[in-house]
């Protein structure tokens, strides 16, 4: 049984950690800690979690006191970086959610996140983990950086096109649409149910979201040439999942079956990832609540491009289920343990 | 391993079935029977089924020649009974998901359905399989009779009080909102996203909706007296769930912590009920999705009335999961085993 | 040309009453008030209003200055009573949108409001401006108090059945979802889009609601009987509207026709009231963005029950289109002016 | 008084034409057909239509023999072709709200359409009616061909950058959400509720959706270039409103302010476009109910890229209030008679 701490636990991450680790064959949260609700049962906070889950929220000098296998850290970033370097002085093994260890240099990050990287040292070591990407070398990971929701999905539906050259590294387009829970549980007027509800509203467009540098840091490695995107992420009025529709430019002419063969061998091994078929796009409902990506491909032979449609549950393979696959990976587990859990639908 | 087969599987009861059995780690469905749909996958209809769960559907006459240890019948009312006689009398085991074998006389049946029941003589024999009321009898029970959805919501609400005769038979109130998957998966007018998106409606008001006698039949047992009902149903906004608020008159002065004292002891042992403290109400999504009922109580003192409100999953506690945990009773399974899913929040 | 001043224009009332009355032909915004927002135009707050309605919040202390027919008070109980005093002193007309003077006495406001009143002297000339109830004596009111948004759909619903005693004053249940909009423009964890999409809460049960007491007292006067009744207050996943369903219990037996043609007699000369045939029951959609109140009726023999479901805009004829409509007959212009617009729909 | 009559009135184009000619000062709707609800009236099948728009459906044959001076077309596209000819013959102004008529040549229509143009004579004189880009010829049409909703809201978002050459004609991509009343009435897997609430769905991607070369025809008129775009339409969780999001590249460095002057000035007459300030993106909920058109410009500077966001209500400005703005350009009356309303908000 691996024993598991959150440090973070009262946010939707955190209580998506504690479902999905409540109901894991091989796991056990044995400390999760909420400096706000330090003392108070989580089930308190999150109804839905049933008795298997039902513990008390501990401060992070309680949590640091406890023995355990494995340290999810799921705060804002910035601050996790005040928290990771101590948990790994300390020979712990984290999976960190924020952004603070997914680029590969501090002066990016600081341009981006607007604030100083405080643990440059650390971005060497750290795994990126997209067990998609990495699995290979995420078992012997110290600090496995949990990638972002936005990229998850824009990763995986470029990923098999740029790596076999089929689309040009310029000119790539990824828009996105995220469900509330991608602002967090914090209450404000743009998380309002009277705002959200019927609505959409698009964010930081002209370049401006910190997931940017993320998303071209995996790109570019994949194409071996830098690729810059243009990404619009907006917010729509659901409460879980990303859907991504992506543009890239065709390096020559493809079919479709031709590129559904690439993408189908690229992820035939991935359980996680489904490839559907000519003519079918993603339904977002189809993977809320669950682990998958689902992947849907169209050629427009008019436009010369390529176009990839990418569904994800935000919190759980954009988040907190990708993290307890990477937990599986780094201890041998199948890397299915605990995520079985198909999409609730409708 | 319980080889469990569907009849009727295409339906969001089917589906739900297919979904739950498929994760179940006792069980395996064997087959699953679409007259539409033969020869598909379910997860051609159904995306949201995973890997494990993706099996062909065949005819009824396929599936009838298939062996198994118990047929779960998802079929319209009226439509069941010409099944579940032939099953019953070929020795199976059978758990019928309709109104079928719900209440106890014909002619009931015929007065509230508006059809003759063709199959009265089963109607003695069958277990109705509400597993709070009629655990000890279900382990032996070759039919039992999955209860309806409005009624296990409110039969949950009123039992405790109505055996301990801490409210009156008469006068209850029973007001339930349904989300859009309480009219099945038809396509009409009545369930267009436009028409149901931001709208309330109430329907079969003034006492028409088929579940009265069924609720009355098994509240007036429990009360030892013969209960009548007002029920209104409404359709709701939002796909899963079931919301019901009932009123009943105060036998005597009872506090709130009294009233939750009964109601604590009466479920005590039932792991899918959990009796929410004072002064607070359930929350519908702290259910979706999950087998559990919620429970709220409030004591109006100045009206003379008892407040329950009740919350489930209507495709789970309400239909399929509940039927899951009757098979785990009939087949000696810890009740729980494959339900233990938490509620996806939020 | 009416020149009107909102307090308190800030919220969602207030809002909706900027949109209304700049889209009256008949009247104009000379000052709206907000605190917060003092100084900037009221479409930064609220881009959905028109260039017509674009103006600039100002301070109260500056409103108090401006010439004006009427004065809407759009602020919160208890801190309208601060107000209204000073308006009415001050020889204004008022219409208060707040529930600080609907009750006929001082103690029972402080029981229910869990404040004292400090204006008690005013309840007596204050006259409730339901149009349908108050209609001949709103022309001549220096302070109309408008009705509360639960209490317009319960008393409308009832109004007819109690002054014909066709139902009996004891044992009435109300039982209302409302939209978010109800909870006001706060931002807190209730109001998250993420808690209450795909949810439904009860709030306040047992007789907890404030707006009980309303309700109580003008039943009373149309039964000519003591009337007390149970309500439960739901909040539910969408953004505007209340939809109430009343149990009340038949004083003798009447067809759905006798009851039809009675309500229909009622509300014949009654502009926003619309009393659905037989059989039909309001669809929340068709009301929201209208004035309208839609009611449909259902008389369950079996139960001696009369139910009455009743469907309005908790924004507009709950709140702020009401308002103008008590405007409308304040100044004797045709009730309907200006609040002629259909519900959006779908 | 203008006398109007509209075929094909109970789809929800026809059913908003309804509406709004209901409450429009200037025009009356004198016949209004459905072939399906021929002598019931409108209200029935929609119950938000006050009863001042409470008229009879009539057969299109009791239509031709009303005398009107406005003929709106609103049947489906290809059968709209069957009766704009024979109006036309018959000397009737007609304003054709299918996509019969909005290009320049059969083939293309029967390239994208899938089926033959067999009006092919009427396209040259047929106007392009989005006031924005037609005003001044409007007036004198005979025919006036209504834009796609998704065109209005991607030309809109173009016009000004393509006219002035900041962008380059290649390599535009559109990407647009819609609400599902643009699916239409009719009631199928796709436009059920359980599939659509808090999902989200491609369809038509890669090119295949035939308001692509109604686009591509508007926008090669403006950049006075060939321009071919990527377009990928999407079906969101909402009933009203189209959120496009475009990108394009940049031709030359320009500043977001340059950019918003440049907007500002090319709509500071167009009554029903608003472009908001640099930073504030459009909400869509802020046009839903009204027929204005929201845009909001963000510069990419680091990949080239304008991007422009637009929303509109898919009903009113996509389709019915864009046709009654046309129909008063035609009759000379205020651009903005009888779509004053703003948006219902929140």
């Amino acid at each position: 049984m691996i024993k598991a701490i959150i440090i973070g636990a009262s946010g939707y991450t955190g209580a998506e950690l504690l479902r999905l680790l409540g109901q894991h064959p091989n796991a056990a949260v044995v400390a999760a800690t909420s400096e706000t609700y330090a003392g108070q049962a989580a089930s308190t906070l999150y109804p839905h979690l049933t008795r298997s889950a039902d513990q008390k929220f501990v401060t992070p000098e309680q949590a640091v006191e406890t023995g355990a296998d494995i340290v999810f850290t799921a705060l804002p970033h910035g601050r996790s970086m005040t928290v990771v370097g101590d948990l790994i002085a300390d020979k712990r093994r984290v999976i960190d959610l924020s952004g603070d260890f997914r680029l590969a240099a501090g002066e990016v990050y600081t341009e981006w996140y607007k604030m100083p990287h405080t643990l440059p040292g650390l971005l060497d070591s750290a795994v990126y983990g997209l067990p998609e990407l990495n699995k290979r070398i995420i078992p012997e990971a110290g600090l496995v950086s949990n990638p972002g929701c936005y990229p998850t999905s824009a990763i995986l539906a470029l990923l098999p096109a740029l790596e076999k050259n089929l689309v040009t590294p310029e000119g790539i387009v990824v828009d996105s649409l995220s469900g509330v829970s991608g602002a967090g549980r914090a209450a404000d007027e743009n998380t309002h149910f009277c705002v959200r509800s019927e609505s959409v509203a698009a964010y930081k467009a002209g370049g401006g979201h910190q997931h940017i540098p993320e998303m071209e840091q995996y790109l570019s490695i994949a194409a071996d040439a830098r690729v810059t995107i243009s990404f619009t992420p907006h917010l729509g009025p659901f409460s879980r999942g990303i859907y991504t529709t992506v543009y890239a430019n065709l390096a020559g002419p493809k079919s479709i079956d031709q590129m559904l063969e690439v993408y189908g061998e690229r992820y035939a091994d991935e359980p996680f990832v489904k490839v559907l078929p000519a003519g079918v796009m993603p339904e977002l409902k189809a993977v809320r609540g669950s682990n998958f990506c689902h992947i849907g491909l169209a050629v427009d032979a008019r436009a010369g491009r390529l176009v990839v449609v990418s569904a994800i549950d935000n919190l759980i393979k954009g988040a907190s289920g990708q993290a307890v696959q990477n937990m599986n990976i780094m201890f041998g587990l199948p890397e299915t343990m605990g995520l079985e859990q198909g999409a609730i639908w409708p």
